[in-house]
């Protein structure tokens, strides 16, 4: 197995076989830039470009490191991440002496991630969430339209997607603010306005586009893994009551706007090779702008922890794999850009809410409590059905390799009181 | 009247009430910079800003004239906004000397319209789509859910909106590639996969935002209009078999992300102070949240043209007024907040397509020809019930002040047909 002379442990989310990469500004000071993650430390990656290191790549002396995003280093393309991963693959490698040997090198170039703070890793132009997981969606609809007609028609043809904020996409550790609005209690007829009073989660992962296509051309299926940079964690948090009452007939606005939290580390496509496995069968069988050569689903494991003010330590309340997603990546980028929209540098799709087919695999609240029917029965001896002024969510995910972990490490948020208003 | 020492006709759409900016190079070259719009000319105010005009105010020295858009200008603020407009329609006034006076200064500074390219105004983060308009969203919800349901509940309530596609936005002239995508046309089970053929416009105002707000700190509705820098004219490609098919429950997604054409000028707020006038009575009376002080409407008067390849001059195939609106920009801007989504400098925020209660007041061909069941009868003895390929849809507009207009240019695209594709 392909080992660091960094130490790292089993269950770290960071070995070798990972290398994420995230925008970093030490917290003595200096400029914010780009690393990639290593057992407990960051190594950056402008120390290295500025000794040498990446001479006969791509991305030489461009200045793609110094950065305080991920765009220009990813605006370079297939070739030059795969180039750079490659270098900094060897240079961490056990038996490789160029980086280990070198003492003043290793004190500039690689830092203990408690010393460093992490930045939102790219600028993102667009934002574009879908709906992908059939178990999701068939709850949802069963929820709100009965079992019969839990599927709208189309959705077993096309991935349904729609466009989200990008404003106000947060960095993991960003404290939420429970959204104020308008909603409409059951049973009455007029809408009331105050704090939400169902404020959900969902578990999602992203992707960042990191070359574009221009208008009017649509990326082949075949093509359109070449498109993803990275992936990343995704909590789309989700005002259910502001839901409810705005969404008919133009999809929902406020209930997703006032934020949607993402995790640091962007974990390279290709890092997850290893994990690419068969999605669930397609019936029926998509057209053909959506027929890929290859299976597109990964095998990550995803798990949901709460943390309530009572709690010393979160409590797991979900776990599912990200492979039980009907449509895949490839799937929503050939169907995103079908019509011709373009995609850029940056962007940032992503997934839905993933749940499986068990309860216990639901990605939100509003699955796992059956829409406040069923509260969650917490360790602490606390119920939950939505999120509370001070509780903690928190989302982590994992492929589990043969001895190592491809991590991505987490995406986290607290809920803080709504303000006062008017 | 106020009046410039440059020949402004009656019938001109930039007066010197007027004053729009805009984003052009030179077609001799040089890099992009900001301009004005003065009868058959351009004000460059790099220029004026080199030659020390706008000392003492907020803008001098900063170097926003000298940019690819208008972003770092709006950014500076209102109070920014008025001081330079201030200084640029003193130095046009016919009893003013200083640019009037002053060859050089002149030929450096005014330009022929004729001989600048103009560019997308600004860097659009966040594009967000209304549906403010009570007749469109009257007319439409007749159509698809028949009269008795024609309103959604929520939509006297709130101004319905949704997060529409920024990437895809382009300057007026740019040619609209017809959308290849999923459709199901009547009376089948599955879709079938094609080049769009319900191809539609909508005619929109939008508007930029020049100060954002803090995520979690809604902008109260009587501060609302502070954050507007100016308005240009919106044509809201619709691709309606698309839609009809993909847009439940999440709302519409490829069939309008495909394109959406803005006009070049954007017309300060402070211009149209003349034409404010009061919207529709709202019943019921909206939350305190959205009830404003002054009235928001605005006396603009629009038309919609359309030349297919047979005729001469375009013909005019729709009329109404901005002011018919129901949800004013103020009230748009406050709902858009108030759950604490943040608005950034250069986010462009649209009305929803604006339709009048008369027939020939009807803002887009789906209601013109009442989904297909009445044809436009065009001059040239052609008919139209969506746009075909060659078609070329003109939207224009003016305030009709005493002896002049406030005028905003015009939005027009040509539809080429769609790609080969598989």
């Amino acid at each position: 197995m392909l080992r660091s002379f960094i130490e790292v442990k089993p269950e770290s989310h960071f070995p070798i076989q990972n290398l994420p990469y995230g925008v970093f500004r030490p917290k003595w000071g200096g400029d914010p830039r780009i690393g990639v993650a290593i057992g407990d430390y960051v190594l950056d990656l402008s120390v290295l470009d500025d000794a040498g290191f990446f001479q006969g790549t791509a991305a030489a002396g461009k200045g793609v490191f110094r950065q305080r995003s991920l765009n220009a280093f990813m605006a370079l393309g297939k070739q030059a991440w795969r180039e750079v991963r490659s270098v900094i693959q060897r240079l961490l490698r056990e038996d490789e002496p160029a980086l280990q040997s070198n003492e003043a090198l290793r004190a500039k170039a690689l830092i203990p991630q408690s010393e460093i703070t992490l930045l939102l890793p790219a600028e993102i132009g667009d934002y574009t969430d879908f709906y992908a997981s059939k178990h999701h969606a068939a709850n949802v609809g069963t929820m709100f339209r009965g079992k019969d007609n839990a599927l709208m028609p189309n959705w077993t043809h096309l991935p349904v997607g729609y466009h989200g904020r990008a404003s106000s996409i947060v960095l993991s550790g960003t404290a939420i603010r429970r959204p104020l609005g308008q909603m409409r209690p059951a049973g009455m007829e007029k809408p009331v306005f105050g704090p939400c009073q169902q404020l959900d989660y969902e578990l999602e992962i992203g992707w960042f586009i990191g070359q574009g296509n221009m208008l009017g051309e649509p990326i082949p299926i075949d093509e359109a893994e070449d498109h993803i940079f990275g992936l990343v964690l995704v909590n789309d948090w989700s005002a259910r009551d502001i839901q409810a009452w705005e969404y008919q007939p133009l999809g929902p606005f406020l209930a997703k706007n006032f934020a949607t939290s993402i995790s640091p580390w962007v974990v390279p496509l290709e890092a997850l090779e290893p994990f690419r496995t068969a999605g669930p069968k397609q019936d029926p069988e998509p057209l053909p702008y959506l027929r890929a050569k290859r299976p597109g689903a990964f095998d990550i494991q995803l798990e949901t922890y709460l943390k309530t003010d009572r709690m010393a330590l979160p409590e797991r309340i979900s776990s599912v794999n990200f492979s039980t997603m009907y449509w895949s990546m490839a799937q929503q980028i050939a169907h995103h850009t079908i019509g011709g929209c373009n995609l850029r540098t940056g962007d940032l799709l992503a997934s839905g809410t993933i749940s499986g087919p068990e309860k216990h695999q639901r990605g939100c609240l509003l699955e796992l409590t059956w829409r406040g029917s069923e509260p969650l029965q917490l360790a602490s001896g606390e119920q939950r059905v939505w999120l509370e002024d001070g509780d903690e969510l928190i989302i982590t995910g994992w492929c589990q390799g043969d001895g190592y972990r491809i991590g991505f490490g987490e995406v986290r948020g607290r809920i803080l009181p709504a303000i006062k208003h008017g």
